[in-house]
């Protein structure tokens, strides 16, 4: 094809670990038949995101060229991955292919959302292949922190690029894929000579210094751990880790205890497993009642809620009963799981009141009791030198990642370049070349609706969060006159101001004096009226509470009958 | 004194790090002679506390018992200890007494708050002591991360108690007084056969397993640092932390570098530490406008923002310029600082944005450039064999802190006892005994305004950042009906609902078809009016837009003339 060209378009994932989607593009310039990668979800919070429910990728750009759009591949089961898929996926419109734990999510998704299931495709391993216009896309097997995960290789007149998805080297998971180094190093050696083009990969723990480890070399930890306590254990991990929970599981088994599930999310999760025939030998399970009605020393509670969220059932925990069970005095929580920077302070408030009430917390310790899911800097090596790709373009990563990344890989000789959110790479030369930058922002999940980031909603939140809301209502009357005095009155405001006056009342005595002296220009013009009586209770407010709140003025005007 | 009691009242600091406030008490129940020991703030949180400046321990049990109170004292000049004192001292008005440093500090606090400064009176280190009631109150120095933080040795007819303050075991501290441990020794040998009634001490490090080290272990490796870099240094940590601005600034000396400060607290400390005498040979600083006109690998700004602090110097140059000042490709900063629990995520968005404009960032890395100022485990181990006290009463920690420092007091065989916040335990029998519970809670300084935790204004604020704001005006005539129909504002809310019809029109419609059908009754009663209103709006709202939003309902009621 003349003038062809493969691009490569992240619109998240590259500048933060979460939302995960990213573009590959082949053909000419500007009619390139497209491909998107995952299609995740991130969270928000009470700081920056006040009330949103989930952060989505901005795909406008994808959705305004949905007719190029020839299929869109999901690597696996995370949030990050799919959980954006049933609310986009209405503009896009493009088969999903996924394998078969995935494309199970993937189609409960698409239940609930009233989407229809067939659109998400079941897809086996490599060899089996999907054509997908000029691509034809092979799932490679890969290990990671929930089954059946898979990288993508993707070959097209231009080459062949691995995207590598979330990965780590472990050779014994315990549930789901072995790392295997041949099928990676077959990645390269069944295209000699002609070599890899781009490998596009996971940067989450490229600040790691030290190799990964088994999930298998946590089982003796936890089993050692488990078996000293007299009480009860609840164990926390992501309801996904479905290995960490046999892991678990296991453990329970081990020591004489019967395993009792809490969370929806952690139920949904082992049931999926079971019914893809992914979880054999999980043992049997009691219900909370049941769990109520047993010795506490013969329990092991596997509980959602390993990053401190507010309404899961670790939470609950901390703040008293959940579903009739509740903790006492020498009983243990285990975070089996790494707290995700900027959870640490919901997840210490948790320690605390465990704390409180005689509860002792274990955490990961240094990796005793928790294994990433990500590959570390030596294991990112050793998959460098297994697929000598020409390039190496580093994904799934804050900024920070993404640059010891591309310095790692240039370091050991390959081309690379950080191709962040919004920047297009073509990489159909020597050299990964930008060669376009696109908006790439995210839209907010804030109840039912999609808001995009740049909308002010979220902004007008915070403004009234931070600096607390005056309302105004004014009426002028037929004649144009003030009918009555304002009133006003004030929502997360101190009550009172300096000398203990009420600040609403201040504030009304000051807008009943401008209103006095105020001429017929300024009540007979609503946006001279609105700007004017703004100042006076600004001004008022700073000389009461020292804030100068968000302000919203309503004039009703009573028309002549 | 017959029924005399030594009794100890945390009403601050025993279950948190920040806001430190306790209350020592003799006398016979009920009419202790009490004396207050620091008077700290901690910081709000947009999560938890959006708009706060500052969060207060509330101290109304000891302000209703002010004429009981003989004097105050501060132990060093950390806003944990003494950024509360202005703006409690006038609810308590007792003398305050502090070692030279501190009391600077707390008199440039008096003089901006109009306070007067000679309530608060300088104290030499003991053997000086000051009387205060039935107290005698020394200062032992000790070494911490900023100048002349002292432990208390508080004597009373019930015997003596230790209380440590902030304090690491530090033999050459740079700056300041060094760890001795004869002097710590000597607190207990000089009243032998008695022994120290109770230490209360310090927790932060009790987590820690390893022994501390000394600020003067870091000078090297930052040295070396330093030396290897071509671009700009820009190093930043506590502007308290004076001892470790010298080390940076020797740092700066010994490769080259001129030292520029950079942030209001660094200036105003480094001032105060030098007209105190603790800061010789301090380098000669230049003003920011000279040392933009110097070259890059010649410089090294030393500036606040450690924490992540949106206003501070290193935030403004993660988002570009600061006084003239810019970074570049290949600068450096330096975070010679520990991330705070919480402040994970602001640190991590200047990080990210430094990795964007191609600056390096390093951080603590494990303790190679920076140390705590707080004794670990093996430290207050080593502290407990020197003072052998009858009890060790836990202070200054989270609870998770609190819990395990008296359980390593009492795996070695001290009597000790939580006690947390507000909890008043008598210290005059062989263990601590919990005898009351007092209310301690927290006051928040917004803008000017001292609000309770209670008092509802967060809890409206953070509502209205989560659930959005419904602004409703109705005006009834003066029959009673409907004048018009009702008016809608939507704030923090998205513009448009389900099948893109705008929110605000489509509550507007459902209260028109809403007040056309209402009857006397409801019109006429505001209350029923105002709860009618407000279930429509949320009904609508949750059909629109899937969010039950805050509604606020504003009728106006015309009279017959």
């Amino acid at each position: 094809m003349r003038n062809a060209r493969l691009i490569y378009l992240p619109l998240g994932g590259a500048g933060e670990v979460g939302m995960n989607a990213y573009v590959y593009g082949y053909g000419p310039e500007g009619k390139e038949r497209l491909i998107l990668v995952d299609c995740g979800v991130t969270f928000g919070d009470m700081g920056s995101t006040p009330g949103v429910d989930l952060v989505l990728p901005d795909l406008t750009w994808l959705a305004e060229r949905a007719g190029r759009i020839e299929a869109i591949f999901i690597t696996h089961a995370h949030e990050d991955h799919i959980g954006a898929l049933a609310w986009l996926w209405p503009s896009l419109k493009a088969p999903v292919y996924a394998r078969r734990f995935t494309a199970h999510v993937g189609r409960l998704k698409f239940e609930e959302a009233g989407l229809p299931r067939e659109a998400i495709r079941t897809v086996e391993a490599r060899p089996a292949t999907v054509e997908a216009g000029p691509f034809r896309v092979g799932f490679l097997p890969v290990a990671h922190s929930l089954p059946e995960c898979a990288a993508l290789v993707i070959d097209c007149p231009a080459g062949r690029v691995l995207h590598t998805a979330d990965f780590k080297l472990d050779p014994t998971p315990l549930i789901g894929d072995p790392w295997e180094a041949a099928a990676w190093a077959a990645i390269a050696t069944e295209i000699a000579p002609a070599r890899v083009r781009a490998m596009v990969c996971d940067s989450t723990n490229v600040l790691v210094d030290h190799p990964g480890r088994s999930e298998t070399a946590i089982a003796a930890p936890i089993t050692a751990l488990v078996a000293a306590r007299e009480g009860m254990v609840v164990a926390t991990t992501f309801a996904s880790n479905v290995a960490r929970l046999k892991t678990l599981a296991d453990a329970a088994v081990a020591t004489g205890r019967t395993v009792c599930l809490l969370g929806r999310a952690m139920k949904r999760m082992v049931a999926a497993a079971m019914e893809t025939g992914l979880l054999a030998g999980f043992p049997r399970t009691v219900t909370p009642e049941e769990a109520a009605a047993m010795p506490r020393d013969r329990l092991m509670l596997l509980a959602t809620g390993s990053q401190g969220e507010r309404r899961a059932a670790v939470a609950q925990f901390a703040r008293g009963k959940y579903l009739g069970l509740s903790l006492a005095e020498g009983d243990l929580v285990l975070f089996s799981s790494k707290t995700i920077p900027g959870n640490e302070r919901d997840v210490l408030r948790l320690v605390n009141a465990f704390s409180e009430m005689g509860v002792d917390v274990v955490d990961e310790q240094s990796g005793t009791y928790h294994i990433s899911g990500h590959a570390n800097r030596p294991d990112l090596e050793t998959v460098q030198d297994l697929v000598r790709p020409e390039m190496v373009i580093p994904m799934h990563g804050e900024h920070r990642h993404l640059r010891a990344h591309a310095r790692l890989a240039q370091a050991r000789g390959f081309a690379s370049e950080i191709v962040a959110n919004g920047m297009m790479a073509d990489l159909s030369g020597e050299v990964p070349e930008i060669v376009e930058y696109i908006e790439a922002g995210r839209v907010y999940l804030d109840g039912t609706a999609l808001v995009g980031a740049q909308d002010g909603v979220i902004r007008d939140r915070i403004r009234m969060a931070l600096n607390g809301l005056v309302l105004v209502t004014v009426i002028i009357d037929e004649d144009g006159a003030p009918l009555g005095e304002a009133w006003v009155e004030t929502l997360g405001l101190p009550e009172r101001g300096r000398g203990g006056t009420v600040l609403a009342e201040a504030i009304e005595s000051e807008l009943a004096r401008f209103l006095d002296r105020a001429g017929r220009s300024t009540l007979g013009d609503d946006d001279r009226l609105d700007e004017a009586l703004r100042r006076v209770v600004r001004q008022i407010a700073m000389e009461e509470v020292g804030k100068k709140p968000e302000v919203t003025v309503v004039v009703s005007r009573l028309l002549a009958e």
